[in-house]
């Protein structure tokens, strides 16, 4: 490997701008159609440590979209039954010599035990509750794609900020790319200190609402909380028409219905949840071109 | 999707006769070797909600055949666990534009909630105790290779019919298609309404003696009936010199060795257990260029 | 099928030298960056009915980088659920005419019970206590890689002999290709009718340091025993530096960290255990080749 300098994708904060804004350059021509067989053949590991269906499959998919030969690891019919820790099951990957590792572990910043140790690109496809960078570009290339710039925007992210990687992430890089970021939710999970404004200001005058899932499994949320939360904190047939003539609604999935979303909002005119996911697709070929090119 | 019509395969009781007969002859050609490259590189995901060996995995070898790209789907490492909803993960799929979705799922009928939902064809794998299209698709290609034709076969189905889909989309289109059904078995899991034959008759006088699969996992059978299901209604040295001249034994799988059938005769001359697996492969890979053509 | 010989890989035992020398060369050419394109396509069917990372993983990628078209079944998803027998799951793949499928079960010389009954190559990646001949086929590469020739060598294999399929398949096939073989380890769980020798005596004058895995998931073993195990039994600081001058260690994997191994020793300059890993690819394409054509 010397003299070769590997391209990892770690976390947004380790890119320039203008690395993040070529990604997204690229990922747009994907969601025109470009067909790209530079990469054919070449061999994908994808090693999903936690469950995983929108990031692991649309990892998947992105592969497949070029002509990669994508293979999957699953956990429960892997040595990990026999004790083997992550690290080594990482190493073992790598000594096979794929193309590209894509890795989600539950251990924050996991790819930091892994610097100098591997001779194969890896991607995080997310860390705990570190960051979940593939995320945060499919939000920033649904958001250029609806508003054509960053500049003057205002965002509003709502919900369990405290629990979620893809709200700090998501603040840190939107804040750098020229958005005005606010936060809103709860007092429990909230974070104060990360802009935070009240929820009905938020609804009626920022660009976007970034709805955040309430993530059960990571957390125990009391609940008289969670039976009353649409009304409170939640989008609904009472506020949807409140929103600023021109916003959008996101949501980073899986949503609990009736919860963060009245159902039968999910596919409203107004919502972008299920572009955000097909958007994923192109983001994760166009990571998946700036490691391997 | 505007403009287009999207083909699905829901039920057989959806289709013409000549829809399918043209697949017929098309597995056909499947069977005596045609290579077939026009869906090369699609993308087939295939997602199975309930667990499956033959159907799911002979998807994925007739994908493969085809040289198409396979994603399977498994349940136990998705976000399933985050409770996610059976739509909400077909809508995900769907949102990733693969080629096509191959679905099973325990829900009777599953794909009416997905009607004019998709963007892709979807084509169904099993439907709880609705129907199981291609199940039905090889048992016919099984029978047509034997007989050259549907007319003036009886054929009788035995055993399970009260809680199989294969029995009850089977008894539909084989009467359709011009043979003469029957049924047997015992009484409590009989249905005396479709043309409930005596068990001993049947073995005599059919052609086609479709024996149905004990499904423990579906309902609990009485022990002893059981333990004796094989002398009473099973295929046995007793009885299976009592077959009528040129009949078959034919089985959806997977087989409860000495249940159905004595162990030693899952593979004797008069058994096409094995062939019909093997033509399952053919179907469906007629099956998904049906609709994807 | 009449007329054509199915060649499969059971075991060393079955084969010739030459057999196995020509294996070797092939995996040699394929360490080297051989591309071969003559079973692109081709499907294999791995069927792994107990958890693994290494062999299975390792037999995908090795399918992959020869473009082949890897299918991997899981237990956990298949009608195993259904009690379908080990038999039937393997007949419903070879019904399936896949081009190969690559095995592993819990059960000794499981392939026994399938000589004469199968339409498709069948490749042993393990077989309960008895053997796992991939393994040693790369055991057998690494060493001729480091040796040059297995003349005058001597091998002492290491610890819990007494449950190793790899230590005993290793023990003969280094004895018949030329190697001095001795065993070392806890008197409970070796034999002593294997060459059995000193601990200390073998780490001083052996050319090979294979150190077999303590298998908590096969056997109980005293915790007594196995805390001490790595001051006794295992390399660590104190006797790396007692080795032979161009001695190496191998392992076949997972390690045990700090067990048989000390953790800060398993990437030493002496260290081959990754090295193993690595060839493992190269020697399943070339077993794949051997099977093939």
């Amino acid at each position: 490997m010397e003299g070769f300098v590997i391209k990892n994708l770690n976390t947004l904060d380790e890119m320039s701008l203008n690395e993040i804004e070529s990604i997204l350059e690229n990922a747009q021509k994907f969601s025109e159609g470009l067909v790209f067989k530079r990469l054919a053949d070449k061999i994908a590991v994808n090693l999903f440590f936690e469950p995983s269906t929108r990031t692991h499959y649309s990892f998947e998919i992105a592969e497949r979209k070029l002509f990669m030969s994508p293979l999957s690891f699953f956990r429960e019919a892997s040595s990990l039954v026999k004790n083997e820790t992550f690290f080594d099951t990482v190493r073992v990957f790598d000594s096979f010599c794929p193309d590209v590792l894509v890795v989600r572990s539950s251990e924050e910043a996991f790819y930091k035990s892994l610097i100098n140790k591997l001779h194969v690109p890896i991607i995080n496809a997310g860390d705990g509750t570190g960051s979940h960078p593939t995320q945060s570009l499919l939000d920033l290339l649904t958001i250029i794609q609806e508003f054509g710039s960053f500049e003057r925007l205002s965002v509003a992210i709502i919900g369990d900020v405290k629990h979620s990687r893809v709200a700090h992430e998501n603040f840190k890089i939107l804040t750098r790319i020229g958005c005005k970021v606010y936060t809103s939710g709860p007092a429990e999970i909230s974070e104060k200190n990360l802009n935070y404004i009240d929820f009905n200001y938020a609804i009626k005058n920022c660009d976007i609402i970034y709805l955040l899932r309430i993530q059960h499994e990571r957390h125990h949320f009391s609940k008289f909380c969670f039976d009353n939360y649409n009304k409170i904190y939640g989008l609904n047939f009472d506020n949807i028409n409140l929103l600023k003539p021109g916003a959008v609604v996101m949501h980073p999935g899986p949503v609990n219905r009736d919860v963060e979303i009245e159902s039968k909002l999910v596919e409203h005119p107004r919502s972008r949840i299920f572009k955000q996911v097909k958007n994923g697709v192109f983001v994760r070929m166009a990571v998946l071109r700036y490691v391997l090119e």
